[in-house]
């Protein structure tokens, strides 16, 4: 197989399309990775997510790192990696716009399967966590797809 | 669906069937992810790389996190979390017989078409680095599963 480029085209094309990556976050050095659903619109992914693990650690240390990509055969894939930071939407008047341009997005995404959400909805209502809105800056992006030979 | 979390055998299974997931390590609390092809034996995941960031950041920092995951369908998937530590077999007498061993697995899982050897084949071959051989220590292990409702 052949390996080329993408450009930055090209890379923002795959993340719309799929929505789906794996994110990487990190507390002091630990890499810890999940899977997770986003929209992506500009220079920003916005996801949604109950409080737990992978929050706690990105509100300590913002840096992160995801992967997406589309294998369609061992010898034909795409393959997007970014380097970004983590920014959280919390539910605040200032945020109150963007907050609601986050959750248009994801709505038409129809996200709301995703597996944080799903584990709270198996809890009584008055006790389920609300959902945290966040975005993720795009820093830095790069792109590689395989094709057969 | 319905959130399940599967038992340590049911955690290895996935590793052996899959053979495919996405690997974070970490240098200076950044993270950074990418797809990896690995082989999985008692405590171990074994794999093989040439020498690039991800090698170069291990080396560093041997933490490391991978996730691997089945998606049958957004409400029927399968997805493990393995925290461990990356220990590299150098070409040494040492490391010999090891590195017979781990060659025999990843041969039988066919993972010679992995990006980076992929990318090493197209150069002419007496500048070809020889790839890395390393493995990855299972340390913790989670796994979770959702089914439809």
């Amino acid at each position: 197989m052949l390996l080329q480029n993408l450009n930055d085209g090209e890379c923002r094309e795959l993340l719309t399309r799929m929505g789906f990556g794996r994110l990487g976050c990190a507390s002091e050095n630990q890499p810890y990775v999940v899977p997770i659903y986003f929209a992506c619109h500009d220079e920003y992914l916005y996801g949604f997510s109950t409080v737990g693990q992978k929050i706690a650690w990105m509100r300590t240390n913002p840096l992160i790192c995801i992967e997406v990509d589309e294998v369609i055969a061992p010898e034909n894939w795409s393959s997007v990696i970014v380097f970004g930071l983590y920014e959280e939407m919390p539910d605040t008047p200032r945020y109150a716009h963007l907050r609601q341009f986050a959750h248009d997005l994801v709505d038409k995404r129809e996200l709301w399967w995703e597996p944080a959400v799903a584990s709270a909805q198996t809890r009584p209502e008055e006790i389920r966590p609300a959902p945290i809105l966040y975005r993720l800056k795009i820093n830095k992006m790069t792109g590689h797809k395989a094709v057969p030979n």
